[in-house]
């Protein structure tokens, strides 16, 4: 083995760092909760932007870059939303360092403090409300789709590789739109660009639900999600899609006048996405060899190895690899020739299974006489010895199967692991034992749900679009109830 | 006309923001001295950073991410590194928000102060050879070659739409290599692609040379540089490759073994690009009328309107259109028909020259008849009647001909601004009259470099690559020079 990790069932936090750090996804840095993303952690980040972006350009919206700087004073403006954020706020207060006089090498300038303290972007509403302001007078200004890419930075005080670290990266969509209906249709399709993502791309299979009150974004009306179950029986939210109403269009005076020339508040939605699916994608389908990609998210889908015992065998072997290896590429298929010398096969097995590239194919002199090669799949390890003849087509289609197979496991995993139960008992029961989503009538309080996540440190996750009315009593205080929601401990 | 904006020779200040402001650009924004980049000159932005992203990919790099946040400590490590920083840094002191208790609203909670204070990053050398140290050991991990897309923070007291704000948006190269020659090597390769990204992209001539030990990079033992020439014959700064020799490797105590198991310091180059690219687009080919953008980076290459009288004529119209616009995109080419009813075709055409479209194809009922359309090229306004038949192939010529015209047109400005004087009066006359290069002797000490530049405010743009060796004498002290060096204005 090139390297051992910490199975899954000895303990999966310590197996999830070893697997972000063993495949050289991110490392640790010298800054508190700031990770450094590593190059093949990056390729993977990249390969999600790429898809995302697209959907978003098809969906009709534009690029665009806001100041990374808030004036403290604008994240006051909506009340919710300086509540939410205020407590995990970088504050940039002094712009200059200089020589001490005393000797004490560089300082801070005092002489330099700024008039108004900045904050680091937690989020972006209210910088890009204060701006809208000035692009928006009429309905023929709506409805504005922007979306941007960038680094935010939330003070966690418990930070976690890619899940929760106090600078990320993500995007955020902020649209403005004349009409209420317009606004929730987009938070909506929103919503439903993020599942599509996650379920063809990333194969991680979501529930599609809205928050409770409890769980809301700071300052939106509504918040929808996208929640995923990890392995270990733990909840993730990995998107969410806010309609915020008119609440920023309020804190920042955004009027426009419609086609009767009547003033009215501009209808928002907010949505985002982060670097934490990375973490996710980990989650969700590695295993105690190491990683495990879905193909479509792979920055490299096939690998391939020489054997050899010496330099004749391997200029065989490399001429026929490298018409596969042209083969490939032209069939849009990233594929990686590792002919290094200074590793041994059984080596570099281990490594690529550690990096969860899909697809290994194995090439001897042996294969050579028979004309054929020897390929393992990353996710079942099965391994087929196969013709070289329709080699390429072999390999675009077995892709085709992992993502589907990958996304299948995830999705019976998930589906055996969501528990309908009836009364406390059995909810902390399965709590402790599964875990997964706990399918359970609530009295629909705050109060209660506080409550319960005070008890059992599990939350609502979500209520599902097109929730199955069902008449209930509430686990914890026995109250009517008209819907099951969905409880789980959570990343 | 759709907006006014100042002529050249008026304001040619007043000219630029008033392109950058009208043709949607970017704006100002609520922090003092950021700006917003909006959605029509992120798109530019966007097609410089695929077109880059490629070139450094297909020269070996990958790209990663290191932390927003830089300790105060480590900018410090790096003697001269501190000093040509320390004056413009933003710093983040504490890292949260409190309700004041005396009713002043929000205010920094005076309990969550830093121990040790933290830098925006104004370029992360520092905080990625404290990363690199711990990647480093042996032969075997290097070249590292990794770039990272990113905002850095410089707080600059006089700032200007993408020339010069406290955010901007950058790459920044940062390798690691065993051998000093492999270093060197690498600082050059990238000037290279800089320059050649200027020039074959943005049509921009450059001029490839090394900076003086005043105009270095804090950190760096040898800055190269692409110098570009504006219209008002000002120079500009487009791309800056460092040699760093191995000053952040001992900062940071980075070494490694070689092949003879001897520990070295590593070699070390950094280089960037930023979105002051954008503002160099601008200044250096666009005219009184708005933009002009070179195809190989304008959003949309053409743009087609309909001039019709009634519905049927509209609709009559249309059906040609939508042929021309599939088969453009089948070339690839980016095209958009402004069909909108509500302005009308006299507003779009000037709307879309201060955009800086290339290519406007006009279309009327009459058009239809004759099986023509009328096209204009943004560059020279020169306008032609086309047959149908044949237009897409006809497009796609015209716009590697405009590509080539701007480029040619700018390389013979370029030409002829580069002014070969030999006194301080002749110097001093060039530059209030023509401006351009200057290129004079000059005594090779950095006190003379400062005393012309207090005196004219010009400075020493490069010691071109390849530079011809000629005797003379310096302009300012009379003392042996053995070349000439390039002076200008610059912004």
């Amino acid at each position: 083995m090139a390297k051992e990790i910490t199975s899954r069932k000895d303990d999966y936090s310590q197996w999830y760092n070893d697997i972000i750090l063993k495949a050289g996804l991110a490392d640790y840095s010298a800054v508190r909760g700031c990770m450094v993303i590593k190059p093949y952690g990056y390729a993977i980040w990249e390969k999600m932007q790429q898809q995302l972006d697209k959907m978003f350009k098809d969906t009709g919206h534009v690029n665009a870059y806001f100041p990374l700087f808030i004036p403290k004073s604008f994240l006051s403006r909506e009340a919710a939303h300086v509540e939410g954020f205020a407590k995990e706020c970088a504050v940039v207060t002094h712009y200059r360092l200089k020589n001490d006089e005393g000797g004490k090498g560089i300082i801070v300038d005092p002489d330099a403090k700024l008039e108004e303290e900045l904050i680091v972007r937690p989020t972006s509403e209210t910088i890009i409300w204060s701006t809208y302001k000035t692009w928006i007078q009429s309905y023929r200004d709506l409805p504005l789709l922007i979306n941007q890419w960038a680094n935010v930075v939330r003070w966690e005080m418990r930070t976690r590789l890619f899940l929760r670290t106090t600078e990320f990266l993500w995007q955020e969509g902020h649209t403005a739109h004349a009409t209420k209906q317009e606004a929730e249709d987009e938070t909506i399709q929103m919503l439903n660009v993020y599942a599509d993502f996650a379920e063809q791309f990333m194969a991680l299979p979501v529930i599609k639900g809205v928050k409770t009150p409890n769980e809301r974004f700071a300052g939106a009306i509504e918040t929808y999600c996208i929640e995923a179950l990890m392995q270990d029986g733990k909840a993730l939210q990995a998107g969410t899609s806010h309609f915020l109403g008119q609440n920023f269009a309020k804190a920042f005076d955004v009027k426009f006048s419609d086609k009767e020339n009547k003033l009215d508040y501009v209808w928002a939605t907010s949505w985002g996405v982060s670097t934490r699916l990375v973490g996710a994608l980990v989650m969700a389908h590695s295993d105690d060899e190491g990683l495990v990609l879905p193909p479509a998210l792979a920055p490299i889908q096939v690998v391939i190895i020489p054997i050899y015992k010496n330099e004749e065998q391997k200029k065989a072997i490399s001429d026929t690899v490298a018409i596969i290896v042209s083969s490939l590429k032209a069939f849009g298929i990233s594929v990686k020739y590792d002919d290094a010398d200074h590793s041994r096969p059984g080596w570099k097995f281990s490594e690529y299974e550690m990096k969860g590239v899909p697809v290994r194919v194995a090439i001897g002199a042996r294969d050579l006489d028979n004309n054929t090669v020897e390929i393992a799949r990353r996710d079942t390890k099965e391994k087929n010895t196969v013709p070289l003849e329709g080699i390429t087509g072999y390999i675009k289609n077995l892709l085709a199967d992992i993502q589907e197979a990958i996304y299948k496991k995830a999705e019976k995993f998930r589906n055996e692991n969501i528990l309908e139960v009836n009364t406390l008992e059995e909810f902390l029961q399965a709590l402790d034992t599964t875990g997964g989503f706990i399918s359970a009538h609530w009295d629909g309080t705050p109060d209660t749900e506080e409550k319960i996540k005070e008890l059992t440190k599990a939350t609502i996750r979500c209520i599902p679009l097109n929730n199955q009315q069902e008449e209930g009593i509430c686990i914890l205080t026995g109250k009517p109830s008209s819907q099951r929601v969905l409880f789980a401990r959570a990343y």
